[in-house]
């Protein structure tokens, strides 16, 4: 399994501290800002003290330091480091809830934000996981981890060498994959239900050529406007959501 | 009409820029990284050139300097400020369309990343505008341009003093208002069609109360997740195209 260069992370911001001890992340050490207090900052301090996690309080200088992002709303905790998943983890994942897989992947999604929006659309969504490219794209740092709202700790994620051959290994095992491209077919015409993988291609360039030649459908989100397409993660989302509604129907 | 303090604003990014040209923007001059070429800065020449606006040729260090985001992809355009629209356009957009209005509304949405994405999903899926509070929220600044892939120049913004009092307003010329809420009624069962308020509440915090009560219909995205809510341009993006696909039914 392919593990992160570092081994502790850092998690800021309340409601993804608070996630991190309610998913049951290894918290190594809690920094709150020295003299805050409300409801969430207290959450944390009872967390802490019952998983016998030491907290310090600093003050906002301090805080400012260790702050990857600069966001961290009075309170950083240091954990354990994101471990990225095998693919087969992402399978193991739908079989044990008896569904078709459902999986998201990405090619070469560059944007954090965007990254982290997926990860958090993946799990409300009942998508089993996601699979990113190794190369030119975004990985699971710290900056995703707070944009995805916590919902890192419940998706795996998997690094691939090479994803149209990742793909190429799935299709043995009966999935289909959508490639989202807006000279594909209408997104309402497309069966989409079964095992499947959506593709979504990078902001700009869409889906490479190799990766795209490896769709089984090439799927359009209906447009009626003058630019050319829609956020990554706004666009991972709506057709993640058509597949939720097929797959409903 | 309310405008922005400056008078001039910046334009990065090579899409952007061209975004900026094509859609008629006035652009009063062009940076480009000198030395720099490829397919796209010669397009801009072209334009800029077609448009009688002067080009400089500037280094890098010049274009850092100038770059409100740090993202200028080797060109940065001076551009004349985008205007914030009156609600009373946005009605105009739909009424010269022949369409029912469909508006979206943010309550507090403070992140740019948020707002740039909801105005481009805007172009994207036929709203004829988006409406956002005066205080506590995010405006038109060039961050909220970058990501809004050029969308901005298409899409009517307007800022209201007070969300809900708007919405009073146009109740009385008929519209209806969906919240987004995950204690509301499953977008599904939801008749989303006609002219149409959709309204995202704030990362975090959801929908304000005020802005709650005014909405005829609270809509929940279905959700098989771990975590609270997506992400709120995301959120916006699945109910705006869950509207297109009931009003194209």
């Amino acid at each position: 399994m392919e593990e992160k260069n570092m081994n502790t992370s850092l998690t800021e911001g309340r409601n993804e501290v608070i996630e991190a001890f309610r998913s049951g992340k290894t918290v190594e050490r809690v920094y709150i800002l020295d003299g805050a207090h409300d409801g969430k900052l207290d959450t944390i301090r009872r967390e802490a003290k019952k998983a016998g996690v030491r907290t310090d309080y600093v003050d906002r200088r301090r805080l400012d330091e260790l702050s990857p992002t600069g966001n961290h709303q009075g309170v950083i905790a240091k954990t354990a480091a994101c471990k990225y998943a095998e693919v087969s983890d992402i399978l193991q994942n739908a079989e044990d809830k008896g569904e078709d897989p459902f999986i998201i992947f990405l090619d070469g999604i560059e944007d954090p934000h965007n990254l982290g929006a997926v990860i958090r659309t993946a799990d409300l969504c009942g998508a089993h996981g996601v699979v990113i490219p190794k190369d030119r794209a975004a990985g699971l740092t710290a900056a995703v981890a707070r944009v995805s709202a916590g919902a890192i700790n419940y998706v795996p994620v998997a690094k691939v060498t090479n994803l149209s051959r990742t793909m190429e290994e799935l299709k043995k095992k009966g999935l289909w994959f959508a490639g989202a491209d807006m000279d594909g077919e209408l997104m309402y015409k497309c069966d989409l239900r079964g095992p499947m993988g959506l593709v979504i291609g990078a902001e700009g360039a869409g889906l490479s050529r190799l990766v795209k030649e490896k769709c089984d459908h090439v799927v359009r989100i209906p447009s009626k406007g003058h630019i050319d397409s829609l956020n990554a993660s706004v666009a991972a989302g709506v057709l993640a959501y058509e597949i939720v509604r097929q797959r409903t129907d």
